[in-house]
């Protein structure tokens, strides 16, 4: 069955597209700041071929389209394009071209390439320019032709601007920039352009909510010696926001004026940037203008990240309380959802609203920290599965629940995962999630030395699965923000880097997760989250030992420990946990039979 | 008190300098190939200054005089130079400059650097040149100065060549060199240049006596797409290797005469090469003669590093049985050193004198693979400590003996470390034992997939130690050769990589030593050291799992366990490689009362 709806517009494009001289148009999966998550603006590769997956590449040309995803999509890509004639590109199979091989071997000399340089990250634009540079392809990117053809497009996300105090934030705005611009002064840079938008936020001690799930605010940062400048959209601003900015000697511009800005601007000396979170177009704009001056640009980690990532003191103390609270809720969640299903008709759907409304009941919610994962038995094998009102699994008492959930509060971002009993299950999903729970612990009470990385602490949790021949896909943790994204840099907890940034060292006051699973298709999936803080340990001269304190204290499920896979060493963990999370949790809870059932739950084993 | 006879030498060479235009005159600790171990003749360092440590660069100036060298040899440097008049700079010490700052804030524009380019690595003598280059300093190079001093300096080792058989190697000298012209290939590249003297007699199945310890043969290999050249000193060839070379059309030239002919062969394309391998003197001859030419260079991995570390099935076979004996030898000496040391008056050299006539007396062996360590109670502490004939200690029955020894053979290298108890021990040093084994055992019985390095899997051996804030402060692993050096890359297992090779992959048929240990600084030292093999686990749907073989077979100390520090898991892993001991070494012991005391002393617990 022919999709009219997308052929029409991939039609109304082709016609854009030769009116501007263009042969091949792009479109990547990418707002203007290379965010995790894009608002419906952004969409425009879902707009002209249907899929709605969160990676994905759209390539149109005149008799051909094409549109790459990864592994994680090949069946719902495929589902969702059937008839609109777009060819889906699997990455990473046997014989699939990459997009650049693609063009390479398609393109005819002399043709022109068109993307809107704003949503392509910086590296990726230049890749495309070097490599198709043999077949003398021009670039054209200053045309954003979805604008020209999508007529119902969204409006690009413009919420309020709100403001932290210091107290909140335990540093200020002032201290934060001293501090990057001592970084400019070790890099004699006389210039530093910020695009990163939890970065902008953390820098600055404002936040917002132009980001599904991430509160920031649409906006960027340019830091000379003597001035702040920053672009943010003029409708966002809030009397208290203003005034602030104002206090702050931070001079505003209207957020779609950056491009031309930093067209105009008079470069001098050096202008640091990041590839990893600059478009295209800005990157660009940015060193053809300081070049065509005299000037130079340097590509940079941008400081701010390492910065953000190392908790101070304020910020961890609101975290630790936060996480209290948060682990109550979803302790009490557990409870419910056991006890629930054996009498009441849930599904996965209606389980994790119960435990989102539980969440926005708690003192100074803002928002989730991403949209609650709730996957019964054979569902939770699938690592981005979400139920949804249409389309969710009853819930029956056996097997196991999944549920991978957060809440950005006043004080601090969490993610939690718990898999839950809801009746019998198989003496293998009990080894299985006994392992699990093995590791999750190995890895929160192992120390290292200063100066390790994720990778190598790695295999404390993946240990007890590797040695039965079990792997996640996925890495062990990722950094969280501070009232930030759930999702952060430049830590993580993974064997293998994908990049040198993967490979920064723990530090004193870093939040980590600290999640191994099983994921057995068809059947069921585990998996167990806690979140860590990197705290110190004894320091002798062997160096800095350092370790992890617990943030999350929510019980384990015992009806899911098999003893005869611990250790003594385990049991003890288990033990020492458990009695760590009745101390804390039990007087957050006043419900009587609440209380009982936590006792038990947590009762040494 | 003066020390007339250093002075005397560094006038001298003054003088050289002055007669040659040169103000500051560099001698490192390197031979011609930059190999582990040097042979006298390349001891310039130690004969103008007087130190005697395996790493240190003397640098010499009109009225000054510089040493330089790393944390181990502080103490004995300043006693070994003392009277010199020479300035001892402590690597890596707050405030001390390096070499390079050193030079660049002292030497004046337009001076004259000097050292001999051929001692010099590559990468060293490129970073002198572009840091002084800011202050016009030249670079002379092709003067050693050391000889015109130095009257009766050593000869260059020159000992015969012999040639392995097809059989003993597992793949003949053809087939590897149709390995590394595919590499030439892949790179595209007309010529390679191999300068790695382990790497040379790896490829071309031959060995030699020239580097102590190692046996290898002083030589150059100078690979094209038709011809293969060698560069030997004539003095070395038999009648049997002269006729093996001819057979296998290998051209021979003379080894001293490398760099003139470097400089006149006309270079045609790429010529490969691996700067960490090749001389200053080498590199500069090859780069600046094939740009005259309009050919390029470039720096690679030695590919046949990667090729040697994967031993064949041969090669691991032969090790296999290799390590038996070598390990029923360990395990006889063990039984003696701790009997006879109730008896008998015996000190830490002739210990080792002991153990080394035992491997003297196996079949095969050709040399110890290197100095036997035999370190006595807090002798042991030091990690590079070396007994000799004349300054020793006595054993006697109390405290631990660390024996850290091994063999090259027909056949294979091998390594092993045990730590002996020779009479009451405290509670502290069963403690360290104890965990020291439990960590060599865990990396040991480690499964992990495919593509981890030894960064991912240190910590399973130090995390015993770790956990109770002790370091040992040396990597865990290295790999060793096949009948060739004891160290060998290009994996090894350490948790902070010193550079990127250190990242190399743990793959199939690579040997790699498994060393944790506790060093208490005027007390003890303990290592445990096993040797393993790479081998294939499971492979499933999530990939391909490799862990290790054991190739050593040597008790641990029971007397030193203590059970109170073990898991379940622990002493079944403890138990399981005793069992293994005892089945594969007791055939080959003879004596009744050692089988005896080997079932004991592998008994289960």
């Amino acid at each position: 069955m022919e999709n009219k709806v997308i052929k029409d517009r991939l039609s109304a494009l082709r016609e854009k597209m030769t009116a501007n001289g263009i042969d091949y148009y792009l479109m990547p999966t990418s707002d203007y700041h290379n965010s995790e998550y894009s608002a419906d603006f952004f969409k425009a590769r879902e707009y002209f071929c249907g899929f709605t997956g969160s990676n994905g590449t759209l390539v149109v040309a005149k008799d051909w389209a094409g549109m790459w995803t990864d592994g994680r999509y090949f069946i719902q890509a495929e589902r969702e394009m059937k008839g609109t004639g777009v060819t889906l590109y699997k990455m990473g199979e046997e014989g699939v071209p990459t997009i650049s091989e693609y063009l390479l071997s398609n393109m005819e000399s002399g043709q022109v390439l068109g993307f809107d340089g704003k949503v392509v990250p910086a590296a990726e634009g230049m890749s495309y320019e070097k490599k198709l540079k043999k077949k003398q392809v021009k670039i054209k990117y200053d045309k954003d032709l979805a604008m020209e053809v999508w007529t119902d497009r969204p409006k690009l996300p413009c919420n309020p601007i709100y403001v932290l105090s210091d107290e909140l934030c335990g540093k200020s705005f002032e201290e934060k920039l001293a501090d990057v611009r001592k970084f400019m002064d070790e890099n004699e840079a006389g210039s530093y352009l910020l695009c990163k938008l939890d970065d902008i936020c953390w820098l600055t001690n404002i936040r917002g909510n132009d980001v599904e799930c991430n509160p920031v605010v649409l906006s960027y940062l340019f830091i000379t010696k003597k001035s702040v400048k920053m672009f943010v959209q003029f409708d966002e601003l809030t009397d208290e926001s203003r005034k602030y900015f104002e206090e702050k000697g931070i001079e505003l511009f209207e957020y779609s004026k950056i491009i031309s800005w930093l067209d105009e601007y008079e470069y001098e000396g050096l202008t640091l940037y990041d590839e990893r979170n600059v478009s295209y177009s800005v990157y660009r704009t940015i060193s053809d203008n300081a070049k065509s001056r005299g000037a130079n640009v340097k590509n940079i980690l941008d400081p701010t990240e390492m910065m953000k990532a190392c908790k101070n003191d304020t910020e961890l103390s609101n975290i630790r309380e936060v996480y209290r609270r948060d682990s109550a809720a979803l302790t009490k969640f557990i409870y419910w959802v056991k006890k629930a299903v054996k009498t009441e008709s849930l599904n996965e759907y209606t389980a994790a609203m119960h435990l989102d409304d539980m969440r926005r009941a708690l003192p100074g919610f803002i928002e989730l920290s991403f949209p609650t994962i709730s996957a019964y038995k054979d569902n939770a094998a699938m690592m981005h599965y979400e139920a949804t009102e249409e389309s969710n699994a009853a819930l029956t008492p056996e097997g196991f629940l999944l549920v991978d959930s957060g809440g950005t509060y006043m004080g601090g971002t969490t993610d939690v995962t718990r898999t839950i009993v809801l009746g019998p299950i198989s003496d293998e999903e009990k080894k299985h999630y006994t392992l699990t729970a093995v590791g999750m612990l190995s890895l929160a009470n192992g120390w290292f030395l200063e100066g390790c990385s994720g990778r190598n602490v790695d295999i404390l949790a993946r240990a007890p699965l590797w040695n039965i021949g079990i792997d996640y896909k996925c890495g062990t943790g990722h950094g969280i923000g501070y009232m930030l994204n759930v999702h952060e840099g430049p830590h993580s907890i993974r064997w293998k880097s994908r990049s040198v940034e993967d490979d920064a060292p723990l530090k004193k006051g870093m939040i980590v997760s600290d999640e191994p699973g099983v994921y057995i298709e068809g059947k069921y999936g585990i998996r167990i989250e806690n979140i860590l803080e990197v705290v110190e340990k004894v320091k002798n001269s062997d160096g800095q030992f350092l370790g992890f304190d617990q943030l999350t204290y929510v019980p384990l499920d015992l009806d899911a420990i098999d003893k005869q896979y611990l250790q003594a060493k385990d049991i003890k963990a288990i033990n020492d946990y458990h009695a760590e999370v009745y101390k804390r949790i039990e007087p957050l809870i006043e419900e009587p039979e609440i209380k009982e059932w936590l006792k038990e739950a947590t009762r040494a084993i």
